[in-house]
């Protein structure tokens, strides 16, 4: 099988992990894609909900006896744990697949070993293909809560080039255009959680909820967690039956985090308002800045982030830009934490 | 001569019509090439400053005789037009060169009209080449003078990615990146007049001169207005003899550029404050937002602009983003006013 061919079937299971991503945590998201002998797809599958069947497994059920002999794509290296489910190595080698590609290798001490038990067992094993492509994206979350502890953090805000998030009088309905507010419901759909701040809740009064490009609720829901010591107003939207809500009565993140990632929730979605978005900045915690530009101007109103802790230019806090995209006629930037050198 | 060989020529033009950008206000920065019969470069040339040669009668003077039977690319429709000095539209066809390429026709209904002179003196004419590139960089605040008959406008600002422009303290030293600073100063280089606000001369203490790459003054400087009804502290760095520097105590921006304007300034350059700059946004009167944004949160401090007379989100201004680029690490995007279809 030549590199051509070889990476448009890991992108095939990179697609198919997007589509569990989401449906999985505290499991990572992954994809797998089985070819035969011949080269053509013979069976392709993605993690199932917790408890349910890793996807080499699934991919490996669909490829049938088409799999033997063949090649298996996977995005993560596939585990060497007895868990809930038995190890994928062993369904692979059962299967007779003569090769394995993978992208990421397992940071997981527990899980890892995969590619050593492959070879062992006669599989030739290749790790690495479009690696960068599944850490910063689909198994972005999952990576990072297997390095820290910590649930991944991505806060997402839209302001005005100005940044203002909403006019003097209080109204933002839409500083972000349709594309961008398309988007937004897409990482929602990828969230085990959002989170916002009662003040958010009592002016704002949202939902919370992600949802489908045709405007209904999403089949799965991420938890909806409201943060700080304020009451919520009884009829919030947010109190409504279409999600699970809670109320941390506290603004403190890592206290957040603590119960977030006891509940299992890898990826974090904070939507603010400027005083949780300041607390989780000034505490280091937040992994990931999707910021939504929208090319207006406004001269008043109320900015994206509130007191984080900087007094003087120097203590700023640093990032990195990642990646600045067009969303519609936004301008989306995507920032990671500036590699401090510890 | 080919397509790319014309391209390449028309290039080396514009590359000269910017070498002059910032000397020829209130005439176009135009740049001129002319090419002998057998396609090599013969003659270069820029418009001299008010009251000199323009771009094409200079490269023609280079080229000398190697001009006839040649073509000349010239950035702006030759002037059929006679002013202080001859039109070119005579020199051209005197030298007997065989074509001309122009990239954007003459708008200014006096010069106007070359094409078809330089037509009927049986030389071959065309319009339009890298039309878009021109129009939208070494002409731009030109022939929006020449349409509008106001200064074109650039709001330049440097804020985090929250916003902010200094931090709680009032420190911004440095917010935008080495890169973003270097692009200031070229764009300073070009400009006639750098507006700021007695505000941020009384805060900031700006020298606002321009600098040349290795830190030295520019050979030539932009005239410094400040404009506000303040008082300007004795021994602001504004008023030292590096550059000329005049104190409207208006803070009405129709006002300013017409005082500008009959000065000759055509390419203005709005550095701020907040009261300016969102006196400017509120009448209107900003064609172009050139905004440095630092990977950095703060979280705290002033920001870039302040009432500009929206009060609701319905009544923002609107802007269209022309373009998004990295400036070092900060990401630069630039904006022109949305179409209004008015």
């Amino acid at each position: 099988m030549d590199g051509q061919a070889a990476e448009r079937a890991m992108r095939a299971a990179i697609a198919a992990a997007s589509g569990a991503h989401g449906r999985t945590s505290p499991n990572p998201p992954v994809g797998a894609v089985i070819t035969a002998p011949d080269g053509r797809v013979a069976g392709t599958g993605a993690t199932a909900p917790p408890g349910g069947s890793h996807a080499e497994v699934l991919a490996l059920r669909a490829a049938g006896e088409r799999a033997r002999g063949g090649t298996a794509f996977v995005t993560l290296e596939p585990c060497a744990h007895q868990g809930r489910t038995p190890p994928c190595t062993a369904a692979l080698a059962d299967a007779g697949v003569a090769a394995v590609h993978y992208a990421v290798a397992d940071p997981n001490p527990l899980a890892a070993g995969g590619a050593e038990v492959l070879r062992a067992n006669g599989i030739e094993v290749r790790g690495g293909l479009l690696a960068e492509e599944v850490r910063s994206g689909v198994l972005r979350a999952w990576l990072h809560r297997t390095r820290t502890g910590r649930p991944h953090v991505t806060w997402k805000y839209a302001s005005t080039l100005d940044g203002r998030v909403a006019a003097a009088d209080g109204t933002s309905r839409w500083i972000s255009g349709e594309r961008s507010r398309a988007e937004v419901h897409a990482l929602r759909r990828t969230a085990d959680a959002i989170v916002a701040g009662t003040g958010t809740v009592r002016v704002d009064d949202p939902w919370l909820t992600a949802r489908d490009p045709d405007g209904g609720l999403a089949g799965r829901q991420p938890l909806r967690v409201v943060v700080g010591t304020g009451d919520l107003p009884p009829g919030a939207r947010v109190l409504d039956d279409s999600a699970e809500t809670i109320h941390l009565r506290t603004r403190d993140p890592g206290e957040v985090l603590d119960v977030l990632g006891g509940r299992g929730v890898v990826d974090v979605l904070l939507e603010g308002g400027p005083t949780v978005a300041g607390a989780f900045a000034a505490a280091g915690r937040i992994d990931r800045i999707l910021a939504y530009l929208a090319p207006m101007l406004l001269g008043a109103g109320p900015v994206a982030l509130g007191a984080a802790g900087v007094s003087t230019i120097t203590g700023a806090h640093r990032w990195t830009v990642e990646e600045v995209t067009m969303s519609g006629d936004d301008v989306r930037i995507a920032a990671v934490p500036a590699a401090t050198g510890a």
